[in-house]
């Protein structure tokens, strides 16, 4: 069986890397779907998806887990709710579940036959991406909330001081 | 003469069946244009152009009106006002004269020439698509403020649902 | 059940009447659906989706077809052959049966689970929209190849002046 | 040395005239981009980037500044903020130097290695585009912040009534 | 009176110099709009908009025509030719005369109720940009067909170079 | 060092899977760009994205690759060349070394700043995509082209009938 878990993952964190072990331990395969692939630079969505990607990826190996079982996959959004489930199936690898939490996404998929699990059972509220992009802005510490490969992405990119400084914007 | 009715019909209810009667009362045919088409899946816009479409339809037959007078047609937004008008005017037949309310639906048509009356004076404000949705979410009865066709659609996809599901969420 | 006959229907000929014919035959609705909706003014595509809805309303009610079992609604191309029959559906009331005549496009609805008629059985050959611009533009006989209603607005837009004219050019 | 002078310009007013001339007076040229070209109907954006392109020209006129050294390029928005820098410079000509306010734009022209000069230092806040806007729909006096041929173009094309109707609405 | 002319001016040519020579003897003033803005990298749209647009800026500076009469605009294609027109007049200032050629951009113009005048009558085939691609593209002689300022620029962006690079390309 | 492999991939041959394996032996990590991702269901561009992305990633696994030092991203067209290699940049990690063959492709990147390897050299002509397409539709054998893993992916997909159906259109 091949999962699908959808995600925008701003960033990646533990709580994101908590629940990918859990639907392995219940499926043969994963599709991680980075969701508004085409968002970046904005105080909710700091990082591009060629960002993203990177870091889920050495999220996963840092973890051990076997990248033959993971497919990493950017998804632009489509701006039209009815088609987007749709879009969604032309740009990955055939799946029969999902692994979601956001209610308008469970309800497309749910509409469009889908066996849908709600992530938030799975601890998702101990981790979040908003709590991690917060205590960025404010200065606090914020790398024990992310795997090891995703802080020294952001570091890389100097992921803090682009949050700090678009935070002073209301967006373009 | 024909004229022009435009609304978003979130669902289409009594209020715009009656202005519908009215403008055909002044005027030979007329365009019913489904604004807002691309939209579905949300709290202010949860049904698709096609379940509108129908909507529309089926509460005309209900209603008695002569089908040949009246042309439903969905038109999707195009987010540069400045062009909307002629747009929308690539999209249907020909008409001289405009129906609307929004200020700003108003203004383009004016700014482009044409009659505008408003449909604010036509009772609108005791039927509102906005009461129909709210009363669905909280699980009040909304049936008595829509035509019985519409009613019925509405069963049929099982929109209660859906707007209910969605109104949990915080859009895509 | 209800019926789809997809088509471009520049412009719409007596074949295609005859087809729609055949269709309420066999079928208690049909949606005529007026497919690159969003293209006009081209030698292969000369008439906007306002021009090509009000002629094929105008036929049927030349041909005495009941406009409540008729829905006429323009599509516009999106571009993604893989989204194009989900894109059709979010626009359309629902439907069971497709006719189609362009290879993809059957192709398209087959893959989606559609039932497919074929219209090329149904004499389609001996009409053609492109026999119609031709003789437009070559300055032939055309009108006895459309219902009368179709000759008249062509005629009300000055549609064999805008062909010819456009026949010179390339294209933008 | 050209330098790049990015802004919504809705409209141009006094406190940008001021910036140009200081932008003159330290380089040789200046590209004077229309940010939001597409945009034009709505309280925050009245203006189309037509309207806004003679104003511009007609106030540097007017303050007699040698048309050879002032380039004005209308951007249309991209919606994706990676991309935006990268769009702007395809459709102007080359630049070393940006002035920008903004924080996410200065943002972007930063990651995308140019050297830029915040405007707001110069004077911005004693002048600005919704204080003009705001005493359009209130009924005050405007005039006195803006170049005589911005007031005229306004004039011309009614302006204070179209934002006035607008202000009613709540948007398209 | 202002005039439009309109033209791709891949790339500005002497033909096109001589051409708005006649257009200032005939207007006050004269909008150059700079067709497909959006394109460039191909064999037939070499040059991007910004390109373009400093080669008209330079080619009128080098001919001694006052720059307060002209203005210069870019303008993206929008790929529905019965919004094309519309398209246009919200990025310009307002024109009452339209200069072009091309069979097509006539048509759309004449329906939209403008006097448009053909180029065509106007030297134009004495000199053409698809001649000055193709002697790029073969190594011959090029430079006299332009005027000196346009010359300058395509070497300091190693035009030559890019045409032929692509020529051996089918186009993306 | 980690590498850019772009390609279209309709389907991942041989040739592809010879290319991709001297790429790993040149640099640390790959990244394998499927181009024209939007596209499907045409002769030229049979499969979806996310059949092509399993079609890689199973070529790989079957070649013993180790799947960390590979990265698969769909990129969709943006029909702006001056913007392609920009929409690229973001969507995918950071990048210093480009394998490419188009012309046009190598241009870009070249006029980008990249170091671009062309991949004609590396047997490409002995294996080709329209080759394998041309076999299907003519009802020839193709497997022999391709890995065992796409060939089997092709199967449960039906690619042969669904790129024979659309051989007999003209496309959308």
């Amino acid at each position: 069986m091949r999962a699908l878990f959808i995600g925008r993952f701003q960033p990646f964190h533990l709580g994101h890397l908590f629940i990918l072990k859990e639907i392995l331990r219940e499926n043969e395969e994963v599709i991680v779907a980075i969701g508004s692939a085409q968002l970046s630079h904005t105080v909710r969505d700091p990082f591009t998806a060629g960002e993203r990607f990177i870091m889920i990826k050495r999220a996963c190996e840092g973890a051990g887990i076997d990248l033959a079982r993971v497919h990493i996959l950017p998804i632009e959004d489509i701006h039209r709710h009815a088609l987007w489930v749709r879009h969604l199936e032309t740009l990955v690898p055939t799946f029969r579940r999902v692994y979601a939490n956001e209610p308008l996404t469970v309800r497309l998929f749910v509409e469009a036959g889908y066996e849908v699990r709600k992530t938030e059972m799975m601890r998702r509220n101990e981790y979040s991406g908003s709590e991690v992009r917060r205590r960025m802005i404010e200065g606090l510490e914020w790398r024990s909330l992310v795997p090891p490969g995703v802080a020294e992405i952001i570091e890389e990119i100097d992921g803090e001081r682009r949050i700090l400084d678009i935070s002073k914007s209301d967006a373009k």
